[in-house]
């Protein structure tokens, strides 16, 4: 399953959670979860259309619908310190990680910006982290890397081509899967309960060419 | 309440079953809902962004989104005849009418189009379902006059300096639920049972002002 996310969506940061709750039954059921670093504004900039965040009503409006969902779910929420902040340097940091330790490294990144509210756009604060994780800090090095610069941007490209238009996005047997209120569907995907009926939609498709 | 739609969005179809659903406590409360009728794509417009409709990729998963809702909930899902069709019509013929008939009226609109995948974008189309509905369709005549036409720009320019950035939008005591999905969090409000501390909110408005 793929998890297209940015650390500055805060919807990337509840719908981890619900990554992070299932992940024993994921586990179960043999379910691999791809950690994919999303610039979210380059994304949305593809599309030639704005992010929620830019639009003040609609930015106000998705934050009282957060702190709603978090509370009624039992979800620490909270604003990064500094709020927008560059994400760049925690996206790099996860693709410099190996795939085995990127979960615990990015529950850790997200716990402390929407968790708790602290730190998590600047190198150094990152860099604290790293130290408090007790891992070896010269990983932020590896992040300027060009090898990192340049996966990072193929995953953006790859979201593009796989019809990703927003995060958090996931993907699962192709079926894509927008925003954390998805997931109550992703959950009855995975439990062969869709109540979307394929057949009947792609009857309709055929009916009502809306493309 | 204020309820902003417009018949071009299944969301606000989906959202109106709600109300339809509601309809006895939401009376029994002295609530009174004003159907206020809005041009979907001038309002998106009015932000410099792009509809939901206007990415393909997030055209279709929002078509799924709809399916899957209105099957989770019993609801009849179906496309009107023509889409993307001219709502024009249908949105004046809503402000033609005694506000006492609208919510009849707006339901058999809805039904017939989002419910029954019949026509509801042409003249010809609403004066059928005036028939149908015994109404004198004299009542289409008056959909081209310039009142109705202020009227249809004034409720569009109510919504905008309210806020409203987006559709379904429901207002109620000033406060703004944007989308069908924020029925239930609507709910919770009316029943005192609002989730979001608003003492809170100013409070962190006053510490992290993303304005």
């Amino acid at each position: 399953m793929d998890f297209y996310f940015d650390f500055l969506s805060p919807y990337s940061y509840l719908a981890f959670q619900w990554l992070k709750k299932n992940k024993s039954l994921l586990e179960s059921l043999n379910i691999e979860v791809n950690y994919l670093p999303t610039i979210l504004s380059k994304l949305i900039h593809s599309y030639e259309t704005k992010g929620p965040a830019e639009i003040k009503s609609k930015r106000e409006y998705l934050f009282k619908d957060c702190v709603r969902y978090s509370v009624l779910n039992d979800i620490p929420f909270n604003t990064p310190k500094t709020l927008p902040f560059n994400s760049l340097y925690a996206l790099r940091l996860v693709l410099a990680s190996e795939p085995s330790k990127r979960f615990d490294l990015i529950d850790a990144i997200f716990t402390k910006g929407w968790g708790r509210g602290g730190e998590i756009g600047t190198e150094e604060s990152l860099i604290e982290l790293l130290q408090e994780l007790g891992i070896d800090e010269s990983l932020m090095e590896k992040t300027t890397s060009k090898e990192i610069r340049i996966e990072l941007k193929g995953v953006l490209k790859e979201a593009i081509s796989k019809g990703v238009f927003g995060l958090p996005t996931f993907i699962y047997k192709e079926e894509l899967f927008w925003g954390n209120d998805s997931t109550k569907y992703l959950e009855l995907f995975i439990a062969n309960k869709d109540p979307l009926d394929q057949n009947k939609y792609n009857n309709f498709l055929k009916n009502h060419p809306f493309n």
